[in-house]
């Protein structure tokens, strides 16, 4: 009851669900070569808890009960509870080497996403509903998922516009009865969908009333019948011919997955119908969600920090006053995420009875982060210097005499080894790869997503702004 | 005994003091037609300790005897003491229409920087004469300024090379007594001086051994003999040309300071010699000045929202997307300032025993405002269109033909009057005056110290950072 | 017959225009104490081609007549025709201390928008009349000026939206008969309006079917009965602060021009009702304007560089490494104008029988001059230092006492007298005013208008390429 | 005698040369798996001499004797020369789909900075020796490369340093007699070398009297004896997980090459203890190179524009106001891109004999390449989507229940297949790689080269623009 290990994690996956991975079908993701990498990381949200050194950030105690259960799936009520979230995300993608473990971050979202709206509703089955799921997923201590994004067709049009291609763009209801409804259509950008062990689906924009079969939310486990998933290919080893490191491969995938007329029995169905409080539920998963974006791009900011000092160091450039420069822009850029995402928790608001950050500051933290990320990969990849994609490899480094030539010319500042120089470009070309480019975009919604949500959550400091500078001018309307 | 009136306040600058302005020599800055336009900003904070619903704000207490004092003089201990000093600073300003009244911020600043650099050298005397002094400013409620920037001469040489054109661009010691010392030099820039009580002097940067006659700091009255102050001119009033505004013309003016071999008694004396802690005082000072900086143009700031907000409505074009897209920029601009502004104070260090604002926020903070103050500028007037530069006066509203036509031809968005929208542009004009852009820039410290100040700070996180992907990387040193 | 005088055209204003500035009639522009200041610098263009030395390029000849015309009134044929152009208004501009003369820039710009427009409808009347009007114009050397935006009201309306406060919000015919039309409407930011001698009327947008009374243009001359014209007020002297310079005030006026049921003969209407061009000519219109609007700002831009030129050298920091990185993105901000605009006439395309220069050039030079220009005043600021606006004025200096503590302490670099630093500050703050930050910003159209531009005219560019990566996609359609 | 076909280049690189890949020694890089890709693309400029549609451009003759030649071989003498190679780069990047082949491209920039400094210096004997070297080349029609990056180990030590781990990090003369001279050293970056014929090789930096063994330039055979490459790995194919493309790969590949005590006849020598022309012979040959990768990138940003217009479209966002902001963006990159490339060979200048691109506009072309290249990589991939990097591929596809849910779910814009969209977003990820990020940054020297070049270049500029503004603020130096 409560917690459980990570070894029991990784077993429960074995469950006959049905998973396409570089065109084939895959047994056990547990197993699988490339799969298993991702289970590993997931699995470390699970050693959290049982690791002596990381249990307090892990674990919360029912106030009520004193029960233990995972910090993610604890509802937060205040800045201590969500900046404690906040150091929890962090300590874990430190842990997984700058990949967030996963397991029930975006899980926990989306269930307070669904709760906030339950309360706001005020409808009692749904809030019944999800606390119901919420102490199952306490007690379980289940791995979760949330699949947000439709696919969308043309994303000028509603989910139910005659003009669509097709109207499965959304997933919608196509049927209902006593024990359920049943559900059609496909999601796309799932992130650890395929290795999760429950899987929630909210709407991912507002609707109208003609969208309404569109406005459907539930959860359901991951092998349910009629959901299968095809996942984006990743590479799951370092390659041959850099220089070899002792440390695992992190990484997520992230699953298409398609809806073929699934089964959700009713206490798992979170909106059906509601067309008008979609957005609610969307807009609310969106902030949280971008919060835990923004914690966990901390760590992996001060890799890119970490890699542009090691190599204007190694490059004999440190005092160079335009790599200062650089290094300074760097600098900028991480601490102004971490002083946007503390903001976000010390100004919390209250929402359906739930703490959720400030959603301006949250906002602002991910759209500081996805707008500037080029701009701080353009200086990583200045001081690093054309080396970064001419240098010979480690497989040129096995042959002795080239060895030798690598060993006496590629040394930059005397005293740090040929060796260690091009150690650190493998390293930089694996931080900098275009794919991070496109996540740090759109992952948790994309810039222009941010911009709107800002200008949207501002309008009462605009407003009084605006009475302030009207009082100033001399205007009386 | 301890808090003192406004109306106190202006009695006492009538005390013989050097002014020159204009080409003039100053009678009384109290009744002078434009300086008594600061000196009624001034007067404000101590307005603000005697009304009622800003006394709690404005006014301390000794934690030992209980006794009242102007919470600029109390020393902050931590992060509360901070928000609250940062709150009065931010309430201040809103009172001053924009401008902070200035009468104890700065010199608070230069107190809290000796102190600081007292209790680091462990210097006894040192110690004791700040401690009474702070004491003397509690109980008399003072209103102090700090003269720091020295003239320079030539930047990239030291106070004391040879080359430079004369040595005294940096204010120094020429000679020492038992009473005291005698000082001669300039400085520039030195806001408020002309109405203050006292003035603080501190050097203006690191001196090396050869300095040492100029790491020389202590505090006197603004009406001590040798000192001569030449004030910059400003406007006193609104234009003619202008509609008319029932607001005083709230500014501050800065004091080109001379020091004519101008004695100072050794109680007075807060560094004599002891060119290592130079940096010390002056880096301190810096950074708490910096934090005052960011307070004071919160307020500001939200006027460049509301002006924004308040044309973008009148001119009709709140709802085009490249509007709404500056205005989000501008609102970015003003929360990103905040946010930083309270994180220095939530991530205080301490120095010397005094809680002292974090440094790579507050550096950041103030970059920030000034780096990105021309890009709000510009977004500004480009919502607010041509009319800015072009349109007729309210000279010409006051003939009826002319009248007649503004108001009908002059109208934006039906329903919004051509004259409040001359209003608004006239506001803007006056707010959006390029004298504000160079302040901007340079008031606290220019972009490139801060940007220094950042980079040195940071070193610790840099460091750790490196560790960390060195080892990501396989690297061992 | 041909070429008039400069004192001849002064001469000519004296004609009973209804002129209005600060509140008051004015009598004769000319001899005006502000006003005189604006017919001065449009004076110089008559100078340019009585002078030997500027003759050739304020010149030319009739292909076919051999008579003498000024250049302005030249139809332009090719890319040397619009290099000569080019060179002719950055010549002028410069012997207008950075200003324009503008006697006969905006009215050619608008002269040759009639012309094409007339040219691509084949209409012969429009193309007659517009052809005898250039004739008169060449033959008469009037000075001429071109009134394009209109005071516009809800922007987002049409101009005969019902929704409009009133329907006089853009210029239109209110009757018409035999002899003529009458209109009746206002245009806002009509520079120069006050001292030239005829007016163009362009529509200043698209017009739909409905507007087609709006669709209008013509010229007047400045004096006709029913036109009224209220002048923005400006400095026409330096001010008794600053250090005296022997050079004249340069500077120009906008008018707020009234049309107050004026007639107009038939022979000076050039549309009148076909709406459907009224795009032509505006956007004709404005690629020819903002090709005079890159070429004289020029100039203007070799002064922000020889500015920060000048005080970085001053100030003793030329040499420091952030001040080179500013002087070097303030020559990128000029050289990049430069080769744009050049670019324009290099590949200029031909419009109804007249060469234009490249529109995407020219929208981008412009575009480029507005959307960084507030950087390289920041730049400038930033060089410049504090004592931009801390410095004592030249009414201190002429204090003896005062006089010797700034030739002591204002020094920077040793060699460099402080009146010659205090001078180049001078200049500085008058170069740098927030006037025209808004010049740049709106003056021939602002910088959305210029991007709709260059978007839609890269529409030929856009197709190509993607056709191109559709075939390397391996993409049939 | 003359051209040769690009079969017989093919031949001639079976030559004993030896180079290693991947770890291995490499037989023939004619007929490598990998290596010939690259074979292949520099045989292309050998087919445009062929082909008869681009013969005249890649065909000069020899003004005097009328021989044929490549027209990289010919010595420019005016912009129309430029004009003509800088249109030939641009034909020929097109023919290697966004790849230059660069047969003679780089080794004609060398060619001429050679000629440029020993006509500068006015030796006969280098003057005599270039020049039949250029005649040997027009007449073999070989293909060359330029060796010029040295390794340069601590970068901030010039190459005589004996603080430098060891005094081969800059190519040096170790030894001479009566037929030539030994060198020694290494050079990475090396574009192209090992699939040349010859090898260009000049000093990579300016040189002091200490640095005079380092001052040496030569050309060399690629088989030369002790000359060894190894060569950067690439993938020579398209994945298996893309939808099939039926193009040809095409890419280079940069050798790091080492001197093992290289012996070169003095015919071959052009440079040889000469130190003070050192820095002519790389400048020059910086300003050339530059313009040679101005020109071969503008197809490339061609590429990226066509993908962002069609991804736009197949998205269904082409008409959202931000997209447009955005392609927007993208069209002034490339039209900029343009303007200053060809603004380059217009404004050209003469230097020894031999007409150079002007350097302010070349060095501005290719830092506004590399410096806003990330910004566009950005907007591209904000206008693509998340799918660039979650969609399943075309492994999926095959199977046929996921290819029925990928065509009907995939589909963005009604009427575009869903392949077609997946095929687009395949081609963006090629096109968008990180390494092509580091090439634009880092080819053709690094941003902060061409900052300081442009700096030094308009010295001229800058003096003329300060003594105007000393003239307009009334001063007299």
């Amino acid at each position: 009851m409560g917690l459980i290990t990570a070894e029991k994690y990784k077993e429960s996956l074995a469950d006959g669900r049905v998973i396409y991975y570089k065109g084939e079908k895959v047994e056990n993701v547990a197993t699988h070569p490339d799969l298993s990498v991702c289970v590993d990381v997931m699995a470390l949200d699970y050693q959290m808890a049982e690791a002596p050194e990381t249990r307090d950030l892990a674990v919360a105690k029912d106030p009520e009960t004193g029960d233990e259960m995972s910090r993610y799936y604890y509802k937060p009520q205040n800045a201590e509870d969500l900046l404690k979230a906040y150091e929890l995300i962090v300590k874990a993608t430190e842990l997984g080497d700058g990949i967030i473990p996963l397991a029930k971050d975006i899980g926990a979202d989306a269930l307070n996403a669904i709760n906030i709206t339950a309360n706001i509703m005020g409808n009692k089955d749904f809030v019944e509903r999800i606390n119901n799921y919420r102490k199952f997923l306490q007690e379980k201590d289940l791995a979760t998922c949330a699949a947000v994004t439709c696919v969308k067709g043309d994303r000028v049009l509603r989910p139910s516009d005659p003009r669509q291609a097709n109207p499965d763009f959304y997933v919608r209801v196509v049927d209902r009865n006593k024990e359920g409804i049943i559900v059609r259509g496909a999601k796309i950008h799932i992130t650890g969908a395929a290795y999760a062990n429950e899987m929630f689906v909210i709407p991912c924009r507002a609707m109208s009333e003609a969208d309404k079969d569109y406005a459907v939310s539930f959860a359901i486990p991951i092998n349910t019948k009629g959901v299968t998933q095809v996942c984006r290919p990743f590479q799951s080893q370092y390659s041959s011919l850099e220089f070899p490191v002792d440390r695992p491969v992190r990484t997520h995938t992230d699953s298409f997955v398609i809806f073929d007329d699934v089964f959700v029995p009713w206490e798992r169905v979170f909106l059906c119908g509601e067309w008008n409080h979609a957005a609610t539920m969307v807009y609310n998963f969106a902030v949280m969600h971008r919060r835990t974006g923004c914690a966990y791009r901390i760590p992996l900011t001060e890799q890119i920090v970490g890699a542009a000092v090691a190599i204007a160091e190694y490059n004999g450039v440190a005092g160079v006053s335009h790599v200062k420069d650089k290094l300074t822009n760097i600098i900028i850029y991480l601490e102004t995420l971490k002083s946007l995402a503390k903001t976000a928790c010390y100004d919390f608001v209250i929402r359906g009875d739930i703490a959720v950050p400030d959603p301006i500051a949250t906002n602002m933290a991910k759209y500081h982060f996805a707008h500037k990320y080029h701009d701080v990969i353009r200086d990583l990849q200045d001081i690093a210097g054309g080396l970064l994609v001419t240098a010979p490899t480690y497989k040129d480094y096995q042959i002795p005499k080239i060895h030798d030539a690598m060993d006496k010319y590629l040394v930059g500042k005397k005293g740090i080894s040929a060796e260690n120089r091009l150690r650190i470009l493998d390293f930089i070309r694996r931080l900098a790869k275009t794919e991070r480019e496109t996540i740090v975009l759109h992952g948790e919604g994309s810039p222009m997503a941010e911009r709107m949500t800002i200008l949207m959550e501002a309008q009462p400091v605009l407003k009084n702004c605006q009475k302030l500078v009207e009082k100033l001018a001399g205007i009386e309307r």
